[in-house]
């Protein structure tokens, strides 16, 4: 499938790659997956070279449906990570690369998969690794006309879904049960899904990451809330806090 | 405080380290520090001896309340990456550690977080590193009474969470929307959150990950539905695939 948006995104890429002295670079953080490619799911890779051609590996079961929607030149399925290991090895092989230097997504990779991308069986011996992670974030952060749009549509989701919080906060509902009504109507106005709600309540309103616990709120606690839904692939934040019941007068000036 | 659960946790993790060679664990995944701290949250880490005793580093936000619900022998709060790397190099004095071996989770680290880890500022020289996942795997394979009460407690929602979602099944309807109502009924009834919700329909059923999408259910469809209540820190998971409308006999038959 040849998509002129694919193409020009990979032209960048490959520009950036020759500007930094990489010469392939093989990715599987979905969010980085779906912006080269059109499609970003799990336990899958795309390899890239420096002229911007694409091949993905997929689980099996999955070859079908990444053939509907995704832009690539070669695309295999694989059974397991022995299975995985080989087809990089292929590809490798295939772009006929046996030296230079390979991109990977430091900030995303386990130890784990670092060392199957890396395996003897996958990576040819004269190949180095080194992280890729600054590319993906400079290619990604000018956002196109489309991109703005599905960050709008986002947005106006977070907006339904903080509405439906703030609307449920009363006394003796958990936290839990407030993300409850946020997500279902974000998903109800078209999130396919959520990056985290945060709720947190009382003496937790202020911790780093407030995933919502089954604390009940209580007459004239503090609440934040912090909604993340996901719409085509791109995510809003928006974040609120508001008191169960009537603020004191402290509250009301903090 | 003190608490014999996570007592006799850290002693049976003593031993494993002991018998595996290692001096000291460095663990960061929420479900590792959960099990063996009673707290797990995101951006903090547990510094375990072989003798048991624990290190508790957290955001500075997060202090207040880790001290209401973890186990712990120390605790640091750190305000940035800096910080909690010069935490980590404390720890390792004030233990008294300058060389052994150090157990970290290779499954769960990516590539960044065990550059922070391993950081000279943070690490001695004289200490060297290796995988710890097999020994937190082996130490959590049996279950407690408690622990088979709160799967137990997980399946329930389970149940509750997929029989709205089937119950929710028309064709018109996303997947995301069914996944809207099984969601919304988990937390209703004592889900703290989800490790995912998937529903895949139509040509999508069968592939690995089925994240929900907008894909509007058809009559005659089949649909997968796999939910993942979290219920104070422990999982349960169904699955069942369900038909759109009057299955043909085929579909009985298969």
């Amino acid at each position: 499938m040849v998509n002129p948006r694919y193409q020009k995104r990979l032209e960048r890429c490959g520009h950036l790659m020759k500007e930094t002295g990489l010469d392939v670079i093989l990715l599987s953080k979905p969010a980085n997956l779906f912006y080269l490619t059109g499609d970003g799911r799990l336990c899958a890779y795309a390899m890239v070279t420096q002229g911007g051609k694409v091949a993905l590996g997929v689980p099996q079961t999955d070859v079908e449906d990444v053939k509907q929607v995704a832009h690539f030149d070669h695309l295999v399925g694989f059974e397991d990570e022995v299975g995985m290991i080989h087809s990089i090895a292929h590809y490798f092989m295939h772009f006929n690369i046996s030296k230079g230097v390979l991109g990977l997504e430091y900030t995303f990779l386990t130890q784990v998969m670092m060392g199957m991308f890396t395996h003897p069986h996958a990576k040819p011996k004269g190949v180095t690794v080194k992280d890729c992670t600054h590319i993906m974030s400079e290619l990604r952060i000018v956002k196109d006309a489309e991109e703005i749009e599905n960050i709008q549509r986002a947005a106006k989701v977070a907006d339904v879904g903080m509405d439906a919080a703030v609307k449920a906060v009363k006394p003796g509902l958990s936290e839990s049960q407030i993300a409850a009504e946020s997500e279902y109507a974000m998903r109800q106005n078209g999130a396919e899904g959520f990056w985290r709600t945060y709720v947190s309540s009382g003496p937790r309103t202020n911790i780093a990451h407030g995933l919502p616990t089954l604390r009940k709120l209580q007459n004239g606690d503090l609440v934040m809330i912090d909604v993340h839904p996901i719409v085509n692939g791109y995510s809003a934040d928006m974040c609120r806090t508001v008191c169960v019941g009537k603020p004191t007068v402290e509250q009301q000036t903090a």
